[in-house]
């Protein structure tokens, strides 16, 4: 029991890399959103595989198609399944994995707790399950750009030792897409490519950071005290594939800072309260303050690589083992919808709670 | 809606920091487990105020009330309520916040959430609220002591820029609770305590992180996809006032390595699967393998300082603020038992879980 | 893990008849509604014991202490915590029931599945835990009232086999109120009476039925397919000590009734879809159509009674028991508020949820 | 939000009537367990029209694919998704439908709700969507037959006001499948048939009841408070298209009975602490207790039927309609399996609820 998220925009995915299909249910979308199969096919081929020269060649075309809650081009409030056929089943390609555990892999895990494992590329664990998340993000993004012109933009910011400058203020889609990379810096863009290229020549793979902002979010969204919108966020992000760790706003850099320094004045500006810092990342108190959400993921370097590595197999012998088969050195231009989608479905459940408890008059006088 | 944690270990917390107390409802803790007041006093007495003078001078003794759910000496399956009255009511000393948004702190959120915000004292989202998380990290300490030997550990392995070095494997409550700082490498700390004085006489604040290990985890632990075990501990401690960042195993620093370091190797160790290094820190695919979980949480500086500060009023005007009264010029020494209760809490809670599932024997081929 | 109730309206109650106290944490209630100890006492006081010499003789006030969430006389959105103390401790009274099983009560099934019971007077499976429902239901009741005029209405409509005739679309608090029976046809009150008197006489007990009507609940509240409002309902009215049965509409009564009879026909009344009949009691496919939603709730005959009875004891023995002590040779006039309760709370959850989905425009053309 | 139910062992179900198909994600179901699609088919196939001349002649194989969750033949841990493909595809048949109410349907309350309908024979409100209960019901009768040997059981035994006489402890599978009402007292069941052709015959329709019996459920099962085993039951079982009421044990015929009757008393049976009656239908205090688990529910008469009936239009004008195309006069022969299922996925769910919680040593002295 594990596999719903959310407290009203809630979505359940389903589904292995090899098997009849992967998809996702999602339950609590608003009705009376027009909708249809094109508006999930955009982010749905940012995070396919075979996109580019930089990701895995496993092509698969991944169309998405929707099987319920929408009628006449409008979704009806009743659950939208999407499913997503597996197409390019080559199953044998996994026959060595079937008895041997892949280092830094679930396959160890999931023989522990289920006493039982898909061996055929991953199963439940493959980066494939994401899928689910992603169409299912792509309707919140349209739900949240209809009712709040809200934006969630993500980009690499670091591949390996490899940073980029990137002005969280002005980057923007066009930008990001530009380079396979995802990352807006052109010149770290040109590295990271050389980078991820050197990487799977020599067996190995690289991991990275992906940074998020999430603009024009009103002020006032995040439940206190555990549903707090930074610790959703937390909570969403670490659940991608690889993540090792999450920060909001300053993170731990903000550690080495002191007070004075890192607390954000409040000032008017243009008739609105502002912060003239933004250490805070757009939240306080796990409450949105209306300035940008501002989230950066670690993703460890692939656990696929083509080297020797020690290992055991499932009856408790050490062996060797090297990964043949596709796999990309470097997962993080793909990581970059999935971690937009998270964050796209934190503020869609966030959003439609505010509404919920936003119900009696403003106090006349406030005590 | 929001006050709630957990599946089945599950607990709702409430109060504010000025009111009638706080507290908290622990409902699916097992039966039969002997329990009384004592049981949650230590940790307790580690959370509150007053206990050394690197922490705030409110002084409470937070005595815990257990109403509900003991008989006899044992739990009943029943939900239990813990209460602590509030008792140092000096209410008046926070007039001067009644129209006034601190910098950093959740005054205005909560205003633009609610429309309403209790300014005594930072009302809900006072770190007052963790006496119920700390009372229930006892519960759920004492459930996994008595099940399966699991131990948490945690402690301050920075504060500012200073650093400490701490072995993992030999670290324990005695080296922790050796100082006030709850620093167990006394060289590090002794500077903190310099640090956090200067701080203090500066009207600044600091940061910090904490480290926690939790011990002989059996391998087995998370669910897939949403809940992994990462993604839920992530969840967790984010949660906590002030806490802006966390890291699993290698962190961000582990976006900096390639696979083939990063990777850990598994090999048979005294019969039983193990890794030879722990990059992943005791979770892979979202499960625990059996090696020990480490965890690390970012938390700012203290946003109450005395220094004055640039804000807003209520009524949209902008205006200074001076802190007053009693702060705490560095959270972290009090964050150590908050973080070692998020961390029993989600494993308590997942301990269960998977009891619910590992219901048919073994395979005995496996497929 | 059972002890919590609804979605976004959420409680969760504690406490067993004897021990520190009993009460709730309601989480979820919207902030800025004007709340103090009075608006819960109303209701508390027709659920309390000894109210009327038809009830048990127990005598307490069962006063209500607001712990947190209100503030300077409004909700402030943060949880709810009610308490009310267990005064009148008479534990001893209990010795005897230490090692036996009473019939058709929890106790042989608390121990079956705790393997542990508090044996002083019900413990948790005392009626007394639905003081917290009660108080939380009376917060709804406030919240309903103020923002859609939502009047809930309860009463005994039979004991045993007298049969009472109520109009639904009369009968009001006053007339309930009028009589201790809370049966709102006096004749049928007298006989009521004087059945309970012989029942008490006679060492027996009756049980009867409670019918709910639920005025001016606006069309569209329901979640299908498994948040329907009736069965929400009827899932929330099984959950009340000694439910045995509850109907929507026309209940069992209908299944011998056709279609033709049966359906409810729609037609246009001062400009409002209207049905002309009422056989669906308001719900129709789980959701609300805006008539009055009726419910009927089986309450069997308390299982406490002084005529002896077998049973057997905690180490296998066979025996024979009387109860002795103070009893209520008849639920019914207390069961009302908690009825009333039961359905203020589930249409307090699901007007919020409603608020929440309902967040586009029209469409300006029908599909 | 809506479409799910069960905490550990949960269900999601999507799909309308018509479109591309109707499913379920079953997450939470124990690995290691056999299981294929022809695990299900029986149950679908009872449940499905056109089985009978009783039923609807629409006539669908409803053959269940698994996409997911299965591997080797044996469940993994993983969601199972289960879908059946929408193939007798006639919407054409619904035109008339576009613009008018039916009578005592969801029509008006969808809209109401949702502000738009798909009026495609039902959409979401068609029973329809119960394949995906029957579905993940059977996967919950595989589970509780191999871990418990529990058996569940129902069968029509009213229609109309034809009540049929059948001992609930000899009563089996052979004989409710005997004959197509699936009432197993064959004269009551030759009633039955002539009752329903005649009210086919007239263009009306018919209601009744299913009682349903659980056997070999171990004593402990349910949480009070508010998720005891019988307000689950009542909760799951109202969910059903077209309940109207359900009753535990005596239900409302218990209510005019005597505490001294009605109470069950305990003896012990074969070293097994047993009740010598079962008015409690196997529930005390909302847990188990060992009985035979008993539950009725009313079905309304069918609202579809042939007849003109009164109604109103989506632009607010009084009409009149007579349904036409394919409809069951009588629903209870396919309610029976739906009914089935509901009582199955509570008590899988249970049953795994009390694994979690069971997990310390008895006391060895009870206090």
């Amino acid at each position: 029991m594990s596999s719903t998220f959310g407290t009203l925009f809630r979505i359940s995915t389903f589904g292995e890399s090899h098997g009849g299909g992967v998809g996702v249910v999602i339950d609590g979308c608003p009705p009376r959103m027009s909708l249809d199969e094109s508006d999930l096919q955009f982010d749905l081929d940012r995070r396919r595989p075979g996109q580019s020269r930089l990701t895995t060649q496993r092509n698969e075309a991944d169309h998405a198609r929707i099987l319920s809650g929408v009628f006449g081009g409008f979704t009806t409030g009743t659950p939208i399944a999407v499913m997503v056929e597996n197409v390019d089943h080559n199953s044998g390609a996994y026959d060595h994995l079937r008895d041997v555990y892949r280092p830094s892999h679930a396959d160890f895990t999931y023989d522990a707790k289920y006493g039982i494992r898909n061996w055929h590329g991953g199963g439940r664990s493959s980066a494939r399950e994401t899928i689910g998340r992603v169409a299912a993000g792509a309707i919140a993004r349209k739900l949240l750009k209809l009712t709040c012109d809200i934006e969630v933009l993500a980009w690499v910011s670091s591949i390996g030792s490899i940073e980029s400058e990137v002005d969280l203020d002005s980057v923007d889609l066009t930008r990001i897409e530009a380079d396979p990379t995802r990352c807006p810096d052109s010149e770290a863009a040109a590295l990271m490519t050389e980078a991820i290229d050197r990487a799977r020549h020599d067996g190995d793979s690289l991991g990275g950071v992906v940074t998020c902002v999430a603009r024009r979010v009103p002020a006032g969204m995040g439940e206190p005290v555990f549903d707090k919108l930074d610790a959703d966020l937390a909570g969403a992000l670490m659940s991608l594939p690889a993540a090792k760790g999450v920060e909001i706003g300053s993170g731990f850099a903000g550690t080495k800072m002191t007070g004075l320094s890192h607390n954000d004045p409040f000032a008017m500006v243009d008739g609105r309260v502002r912060t003239l810092t933004n250490m805070s990342g757009g939240i306080q108190g796990g409450i949105s303050n209306g300035e940008d959400i501002v989230t950066k993921v670690a993703f460890k370097p692939t656990a696929t690589i083509s080297s020797e590595q020690r290992t055991v197999t499932r009856d408790s012998r050490n062996t060797t083992l090297s990964a043949h088969g596709r796999h990309d050195p470097c997962v993080l231009p793909r990581a970059v919808p999935m971690v937009e989608a998270m964050v796209l479905l934190v503020l869609a459940d966030h959003w439609m709670r505010q509404r919920a408890i936003d119900v009696l008059p403003p106090l006349p006088k406030l005590p």
